[in-house]
């Protein structure tokens, strides 16, 4: 490397590392607000984020910023760069470039709606009033369809979207792939609705006590091999998972002592994704690429722990015992094949993150299909309500009443979040491919889940995609690992296969 | 004001906001440090409070801010300033000129340096091994030497240490009021020892579970008017109060299951240092004076509450049956009278932050003695040993019998804090100060302390203190509310009246 190459790469090298910092101070201040900050202190700690994320936001789209990247891949610097370089490079190329076109003023305005609306909406969906609601949403709608044409496509006009959370997904590709999830488990569920082999449940609702939940969780999460040198965790009213480096991945659930399945489920869903940010490669820490690449890709990683381990039956097969004892034997009258049943029962229902496994896709493609037609200017946001009660009843099979349990349910479209649901779905499908690639080189999966020796599923996990970070974009992962494009067909057949037996079904 | 005063003016808050934001940033990283970060991700997190600190003292030493405070001062735009932004000026300019005669290498060094001597200390305390330190300590000390001719001092040089922890004292002052203190202490101490009125203290060291003694805490800080929606209690190894803003003022303790006055005395003291900071103007917040004026200041508030209401009869008066109910009637067979005497027990003894009320300064006034000397060249650090071990015999009455129960026992000096220890005492003295002039206006404050009505003393100390923030110097503070300087006669007073109840002296 020139000596040239080497001051310009330090200098860029730097500014990320500093960047980094920034954006990792502010993740501490975001999990601090959320698992316990004096609320007195909250208004002031909020100005203490703005003033981290402006100055990152300064920083992504600087001058300086500029004048780096143009220099390090102009002829002179580019082939002497590593790989690790080049791609946060590039990382900053496409933000800069995206954000150089939106204009700043708007960019601000958005900023200031957006929080303003998510305020609107808590109240809104309290009151079940979408009218108090849609003069926020308007103005949303109509910000993401200028933004659209700002930062450009091809094809579809949702595809702008797309890009900022699931990189290289696009509307063609989306729509054949839920059509086909549309196609097959709309007719599915309904054959176990009327099947009438509903699982018995209500022991389910038993008094767990938030103590022994806790334990529980712990258990469950150092069986993940999640690292409590190198994370925690703590209770929050939203559950979530945050990688602030790869040494400090936190972790927080929430206690329903009449209903462990929140709890149980919801750690080892939220323990999925911190196995990804505790296993990024270390190489990355202080450069923009270590993080997961994308949100389906992170979702693929909580949903297989949470379904294919966490819901599998050899997985209980080696843990029921355990969950009897530390629940205080309530389960004692519950044979192990019941219990299983319980906690896959599934079926049409209002509210998306209260959703089953089997259904939860389909409660993503009527925020899809609705989403889509927003941006694209074919639904206007006072329609909003009755489309989404149309979908509702046509999709998953069920309308709601009013809509707190209907359009107003989700902080997504408050929060400007427009591009985010599909990631949850496509997470689901990356989740069956991986399955099915994994049991080529893990042949005995199912007994090693029943042993509950989960160490070789981690490992392969962090093999295949947690050490890459954003080294290897989400389409690019899929293919070294499954050697496929988006399919979903794996979790069509994994789906139908587990949903059979739940539900004792001889056809379909 | 001109409008040109207001852009500049505007400019300079918004800079000094933009630092105090990055320090609470940075406050809120070393809280999670120190109460339950996982270790793994420690490394990288000290790398961005390095990258905060270094942004903040490159702010305070910028080109930007020189031609700001010269802006301000001029006389276009001083007299049109309000006295919060004169203040704020003036304490930025003093942080300035002082920090802009030090060499960046020399202080970029010496930070690295301490690091190191911190490591060091720590290995070397618990090997009672002095000679292994020995050579950090000379750097730490030369360093210093040099730092006051570097920043400049008036009269004796250690003036130029003391000023960055309690400026306006002086060693002249100082030998005044140490002097004095140990004229008469050292005698008293003699007098206590001899009497051979020990109280019986057996029954402090009974059983009292870490639960019972946190909802005590808890119980007794609420009773201060420490403000749980403002703040929040946590365990660490080392007890501290850190405000991050006057809506989010923390305080930690530690529990001794054995011994539960280190939690409920240590609590009480954090507890004194946070209503200080909570109770802040919140006019002052984002500028230089949002914080305690001094840390003698600072002390004098976390030892008022610690030994004028913590250790007063009439406090457990009201509190004891509360204590003895808590602690599953452990106390029962001890009278009041008896309790009272024995969490006052005193006497010489080698640790400092073990040492009690009554002896405290003495092992303070060591300290500045050899502290003093060595910045004067009058003492080598080789020599320091055998120094430390003929003062402590001589002021404290007792002597080490290895380096680790002697000059290894502190932290400071290999942090290199030189001029720390004054504040100790200072702040002792100080709050015996307050207590002569709160009782002119509440000249029934032992029947207010016997109520447990602690309201009116916060509310005193906010409105003649706390509500100040660094707007006054601390000797301005002391002379608006005591009409004095720094006077020992009150704590001398004051001790020697208790004492002699608690030993039962009938002369001295």
């Amino acid at each position: 490397m020139t000596n040239q190459t080497e001051v310009v790469k330090t200098e860029f090298l730097q500014y990320v590392k500093k960047m980094n910092d920034y954006k990792e101070a502010a993740g501490l201040i975001a999990w601090d607000l959320r698992t316990g900050a004096p609320k007195k202190g909250a208004e002031q700690r909020s100005e203490v984020l703005g003033t981290l994320s402006s100055e990152v936001f300064a920083m992504a789209t600087s001058e300086k910023m500029k004048r780096m990247i143009d220099e390090l891949k102009s002829d002179a610097h580019w082939g002497e760069l590593n790989d690790v370089t080049k791609k946060s490079v590039l990382e900053c190329e496409k933000k800069y470039n995206k954000v150089a076109n939106v204009p700043a003023d708007e960019q601000k305005n958005y900023v200031i709606l957006t929080s303003n609306a998510e305020v609107a909406w808590e109240e809104a969906k309290e009151k079940r009033d979408f009218e108090s609601f849609q003069p926020y949403l308007e103005k949303i709608v109509d910000y993401n369809r200028k933004y659209v044409d700002w930062v450009g496509y091809e094809g579809n006009k949702y595809n702008a979207l797309l890009d900022d959370f699931e990189p290289g997904l696009t509307v063609e590709v989306i729509d054949e792939v839920f059509g086909k999830l549309k196609s097959e488990l709309v007719p599915f569920v309904k054959a176990i609705v009327e099947s009438g082999n509903d699982p018995k449940t209500d022991f389910l609702f038993r008094h767990f006590p938030k103590e022994k939940q806790e334990e529980f969780s712990k258990t469950i999460l150092k069986e993940m091999q999640y690292d409590f040198d190198a994370g925690r965790l703590d209770t929050t009213v939203h559950p979530f998972c945050i990688g602030l480096n790869p040494g400090d991945v936190r972790v927080t659930t929430k206690y329903d002592e009449s209903d462990f399945r929140t709890a149980v489920f919801g750690t080892i869903h939220e323990g999925g994704h911190a196995l990804y940010e505790q296993n990024i490669s270390s190489s990355l820490i202080g450069t923009p690429l270590s993080t997961g690449t994308s949100m389906g890709i992170h979702e693929s990683q909580s949903l297989f722990w949470e379904n294919f381990v966490g819901r599998h039956k050899g997985f209980w097969t080696r843990f029921y015992d355990d969950l009897k004892h530390v629940s205080g034997d309530q389960f004692d009258d519950v044979p192990l094949e019941e219990y299983f049943r319980a906690i896959n029962v599934a079926g049409p229902s209002l509210i998306r993150i209260e959703a089953d496994e089997l259904t939860y896709c389909l409660h993503i493609i009527v925020r899809y299909e609705l989403e889509k037609a927003l941006i694209n200017g074919e639904l206007e946001v006072k329609d909003l309500p009755k489309a989404w009660n149309d979908k509702m009843e046509e999709i998953v099979g069920v309308r709601p009443t009013h809509n707190g349990e209907g359009v107003l349910q989700d902080v997504h479209w408050a929060g400007g979040m427009f591009g985010y649901f599909p990631s949850y779905a496509l997470g689901y499908v990356y989740a069956a491919q991986l399955k099915t690639a994994m049991l080529k080189d893990l042949p005995d999966y199912d007994a090693l889940i029943t042993e509950g020796n989960l160490l070789p599923v981690k490992e392969w996990m962090t093999k295949n995609i947690h050490q890459f970070g954003k080294m290897k974009e989400p389409l690019e992962i899929l293919s070294d690992v499954t050697g496929e494009g988006v399919n979903p067909d794996h979790l069509i057949n994994y789906l139908k296969d587990k949903y059979r037996r739940v539900y004792q079904l001889t056809t379909v």
